[in-house]
């Protein structure tokens, strides 16, 4: 009885990119964290120690920063897809590859009511996310396209309650109707073409998903995540699938009634640890298979 | 020979206020990391482990909640000058307390072009700050107000440069007329006053802060301290010092000739350590003393 | 054309349990992070706020505390199979559970050379972990089993080489025959049984790891990574798979000659980002398949 | 009415500098995070933008690694006080210089029962730290050397109480009698002289530390850290003061009453905010005056 090297993958993670487009008066910034992930006739590097297949991490780096000037970021799919592609037609053991983008909101600089050329202020701690994988050459090469957002800080003083639910033995919450909402929303969807007007399509779905958020009355984290989720599916064609992860970041209301006080839903306690974890999928009739799309490499070790 | 002690502090640290304003349609909501520090005639409980004297720090946080009900947060810098004067003046053993409060930005959702009643989003990873030390009581009271902000992230793609600087042996840096500057900037300011608009001086002097960011030609990034700082102190009576942190958040230009590429300070990588640090202080001639304003409790121990 | 709601999951992560024995004069601690994930009939939830069937999180945080004390924590895997053999058994919607446990490490204290009773150090930032999957019941019940650990921050500071590898356009890297190899181990493995002697194992498998990481002559950090995992499966015949994540934690060796000394090997810059990132999976010939062992909940959107 | 540059300090901060000692069979590491900090005539680079006198930051952190290398890193407190001198008495305009570093902590590797020759796993998350500042040249040199540990996370899980407090309005802690008393200390003692046995005595004054946080019966933190603080400046007769920083980790018995359990102190929720915060100083009756021993950089702006 045997065993074997039964899958790998390497690449270069968080290749802080930084393209500033100076042509025009206007400069404008992309600042980016790229990873890039290969597949492929690698297993002479694990098995021998072999490396003649092996494109060092360190080449997929320099690859990244100079398409950022070859290729340009005009939009993070385009580039991530760009670099995807050349890692499988051009790196001849490469089966297929995966390039993951964050991107970092800058807003310009306001100087007399008027924006400044050339300087920003760091818009917040959300970030734009892009995905694509290719797989394959020629006619059978599949591409999968996912676009997204992390870290997205939502919170609503009202309008959300939760109640009616399951009592076990170990149940002690009680009842509310009505109660603080916050979470960090963490959203991702995949595509159903390789082509799009990807930064329109970026601010019409997170305004959706906001607008959803707060307009929903809420009877749970859970509801708010598919008609959030729904939303976008309903009136993106383009959108096959959306993904939706939010921890639910409780704010205890505090008990001050020892002194006297009466805290009808004002004063909060957030809390940090532990927080509810609701994750659902919303998906397209027909959408096609998903492919490699969410093999996400942070998980491949569990 | 013997030893004594010599000083001693204690306190709650990083209680997470949330107040959530719900009077009127449009809720407001202030969401605070308050930490409290007292000090006074407590060395029996490190000397006997007398707790007799000592308020526990529970019930320090119960009154961090509790005054956001009953004072309110219509500022930070009150809400902090009412519970460090609260601690000096009714609990009998507290000779002074110091009283720190972060505050994180949340923006109203808008939702068809008009501010949604109760649904927002966090705006930045910057925090409004406040520090207030009050010491003594009646006449010999003495307040100690500063306001500040932290990580206030900015960056400018042009109109930086850094040459003309001392050579040493250990000097290999190249000189440059034209980089990029980038920092995540931490200001504090001293008041000369105990009451103030506290909001509108906070706008304001950010604002101006930024503005200074922008608009002057730095030869380095001393340089543009120094003429934020100015500005503030310059503009505002009311600031009797103002101290700046900042550090230099390389972004180094990457190398691509080996690829056949020019690279016109259009692509770099943001680096993460080691960074530069340059911190300086700005005072008004006929500042008073500062006296216990600036003994942040995160050093005590160096 | 309409869309579904194609899956959803939710649960209560991070909840930090800490459970003290001290029946006997020497007090044992296990200090835990518990996160639990429920699946099953739960889409009402979503589609009509309808909570009926929903067990709130706060109930699963509270069966991790009372498990805690009735069940015990001899060891992580074993509480973590009671967990979620309990949420499918006793909670009539759920139809799969699935429980993560990351337990910290503590060591004694040791006074005058020996063992304190109840003091304790906290021993590294490495973590040990367990995942049990529990899905169906009766005779149709499937389990999964896997153990594992991470950040085990290894380094050698020679035996190591890079060479002989693929050159493309974008290469630069220098090959080297005597380098510093670095990393913060993730390892998981997944067991062919439900029962074993889990802590006797993953001393064992541990040590394992850490000693081929530093016998191994190191041609790559794919060689290491398989020599490490193969050492695993090849001694471990309850071991099914095991899977290794990798940072390649860049050591550059610091270029001197500016100041006319010469670096063999002695002085090195430790970078943060970017960084390598190897994985791979050695899988004993007739492992079963894996089922839903590797679904991450981390990894749920994307 | 005018303002002035009131003060200014610059520096490099977080050099990562790892020195590898391979001369022997047995490779030695020391692995270490520099800052360094000048302070001096470097006013102009502030008013005027001019650099003349400014060495840049980059220098500094050539400096940090040349210095491994020429000096090498025997232990933290000589190195330390190498390249603050040099700083002071090489570079005209400055007038002092702080350094920084912190040292983290590995283990040999074990194989076969004996240690690995140049393996390493890295021990915890605790460091180790020195700070070393020199003023002025010639005779009128001042230099003050602290050293100490930071992050050393400490439990017991009895032997501690907290009953006996002063109560007032907002008081509702319940009196305890046993309890779980955990800590992550922060440690930082200043030493009469410059020159010493700096391993040696790290290692001593660690040990006591732990050893009287394990046996003092604590009524309160406080008592477990002048006991702790006390125990140091008692035995060595070289250091002048300690200063001790102690978060209160919040570990909060859970009740599990409603579950028909009784929970003796076996089952506990490790808290993450808000926390107590311990802090206090023990110095010797003739120690010398700290000067500016204690201005830590973090601290400039508040």
């Amino acid at each position: 009885m045997g065993y074997v090297l039964a899958a790998h993958q390497y690449g270069k993670a968080e290749i802080r990119v930084v393209r500033i487009y100076r042509d025009a008066a206007q400069h404008q910034i992309r600042d980016l964290n790229v990873s890039t992930y290969l597949r492929g006739d690698f297993a002479d590097a694990y098995l021998q120690g072999d490396q003649s297949s092996v494109l060092p991490t360190d080449s997929q780096k320099n690859t990244a920063y100079a398409f950022a000037l070859e290729r340009g970021v005009a939009e993070i799919e385009t580039y991530a897809l760009a670099l995807a592609r050349h890692f499988v037609e051009q790196v001849e053991p490469v089966r297929s590859a995966r390039v993951d983008v964050e991107e970092y909101r800058w807003e310009r600089v306001r100087v007399a009511e008027s924006d400044h050329p050339h300087a920003f202020v760091r818009a917040s701690q959300e970030a734009r996310t892009a995905s694509v994988t290719v797989e394959g050459r020629g006619s059978d090469q599949r591409i999968s396209v996912l676009s997204g957002l992390r870290d997205l800080v939502l919170l609503k003083s009202t309008g959300s309650e939760f109640a009616g639910f399951l009592h076990d033995r170990y149940t002690t919450l009680a009842e509310t109707h009505d109660r603080v909402l916050a979470t960090a929303l963490t959203a991702t969807w995949r595509h159903l073409r390789t082509e799009g007007d990807w930064d329109a399509q970026h601010t019409s779905i997170r305004q959706l998903l906001i607008e959803r958020f707060a307009t929903v009355h809420s009877r749970a984290l859970q509801q708010s995540l598919w008609e959030m989720g729904r939303a976008v599916v309903a009136s993106h064609e383009e959108v096959a699938e959306i993904r939706l992860s939010a921890p639910n970041k409780h704010h205890y209301l505090v008990d001050l009634s020892p002194f006297g006080l009466v805290n009808r839903g004002e004063v909060f306690h957030a809390d940090d640890r532990p927080y509810g974890l609701i994750q659902c999928a919303v998906q397209r009739d027909d959408a096609p298979p998903a492919g490699p799309s969410w093999q996400a490499p942070g998980s491949f070790a569990g």
